[in-house]
């Protein structure tokens, strides 16, 4: 696969998802409005889409359809999209700007902004009432509670460190739970839609998952610390301002460059006896270093 | 059933809910010790279960096993604890007191809330990953989310009339949304746990949910009046307080407590095709009316 085709092939992903999301949003217009234009807000003002991304790529790796994934792909999404509303609350990181517009609770208010990421919490568990059922629902149900879960207890983990002394294992460890639980759900999510929960490939897939999620967190760390807030979309050097610990801080910037360089290296070890069918995920792991925002 | 076998069948419900909502949550020792026992605290400090005891007394009702009906009886309760702790926020409520304890932003902190109230809807929605799979899952996270989604809307509902005249169909809405989806989307769960989702029994079953949820939220508002703080284990008065309008407000002490006694009774007829093991759910019907807190 050449770089212009993952260029389309993620173009493409991009536009599928924000129409599936479009189609699970309740329409702007129906009462509560307030509540029901800011889950619009709130959803689809932009944003990577990096998760769905995922789901589609690693189900494409197996062999799974397009549209079998739609709905687990809007699921992982909606919960990146309410922890990003409630993350952003004064109570919590106290974020003015995402995605270079107004956070929900600065566009709405702060009853809206909690209301809005229960919200959108439930609606992503619902869309997995979409897929075909059987044991695959089951698993699938499994895997979103346990990333989620694990994502809520990152949160936690990251509330109690603030200033203070934090090693390099805890830092993985809160990471690990903070925004790498959610990719590996994102992955095994497409992996179970193409068979069973016992295929031993879901075993290679989670290992490309946790690499990835490590090494994204350690360039979203070098990008806090290098590119400038307009790039960005959210406050430059806002981790660093709260005296939160980063992979940067922690290991300078040449060091987190070449952890991260690593990662992805173990990434695409982790994908070694898979065919061309997992390009894709392979494109992702490369991009994750190398983007800019 | 006599009123001492129905009194005894609700303790029996009580012990088995809350042991099996102690195996659901984690154990409050585990990392992050903060945010574990602080859901233990909001969902482990009594509290009715009115809506876990919907849940069985619907399955009972149509021949479901007590076992496959503890998963979504713990999910209901789940989401009706989640949505309390963040009602409670100064944002939302702002209210201190809940069962006669200190509220969870007052007993740890606002963000160890919003993370709780997160975690426990995931709780909620992992219950489901444990009953059979099949079409029945399916239709079951389609009834927990459909009432999930109506509570939230009826929440922002809610805020957007304080202050304002409100009249009693409005309010009727309201109710229908913030208290009542999620009462009848336990008796749904449980009826489903029985059998298919075409059940017609279902259809009367949900009457009968309509009809208890509407007298239950006229009852709260005559107790809201009516019963001092102790009793109520939190603050009396709170909604007038807050200027919200309630059934007391626009109907009056006497009529708010005739229509209680009518729905009462749209409920118990509802169930006239029933045999003696919807006698649960008629005793449930009553004690709605007749609680002081």
């Amino acid at each position: 696969m050449e770089t212009t085709e993952f260029q389309a092939y993620v173009h493409a992903l991009r536009e599928r998802t924000d129409a599936a999301l479009r189609r699970v949003l309740p329409p702007a217009d129906a009462v509560p409005v307030r509540l029901h234009a800011a889950l619009s807000y709130a959803v689809l003002q932009g944003g990577k889409r990096i998760r769905p991304l995922l789901v589609h790529a690693a189900g494409h790796a197996l062999g799974a359809s397009p549209e079998l994934l739609d709905g687990p792909a809007c699921a992982v999404e909606l919960i990146h999209a309410y922890s990003l509303v409630h993350d952003d609350l004064p109570a919590m990181d106290d974020d003015d700007l995402r995605r270079g517009q107004p956070t929900v609770h600065r566009a709405y208010d702060e009853a809206t902004a909690i209301l809005v990421g229960d919200a959108l919490q439930t609606l992503a568990f619902a869309q997995l009432a979409r897929a075909e059922a059987g044991e695959r629902q089951s698993a699938l149900l499994h895997a979103l509670s346990e990333g989620a879960m694990d994502m809520v207890r990152g949160q936690a983990l990251d509330l109690s460190l603030v200033g203070t002394q934090t090693d390099i294992a805890t830092l993985q460890t809160l990471h690990a739970l903070k925004t790498g639980a959610l990719i590996r759900a994102a992955v095994r999510l497409g992996g179970l839609c193409a068979g069973s929960p016992e295929d031993p490939r879901l075993d290679a897939l989670d290992s490309y998952a946790r690499a990835i999620g490590l090494a994204f967190q350690i360039q979203d760390d070098i990008l806090d610390e290098t590119e400038d807030t307009a790039t960005l979309g959210k406050r430059q050097g806002a981790d660093r301002a709260l005296d939160k610990p980063t992979f940067v801080s922690l290991l300078g910037l040449d060091r987190a460059r070449e952890r991260a360089r690593q990662e992805v290296e173990r990434a695409l070890t982790a994908l070694s006896g898979f065919d061309s069918a997992a390009d894709p995920l392979r494109h992702i792991a490369r991009y994750i270093v190398e983007r800019n925002h």
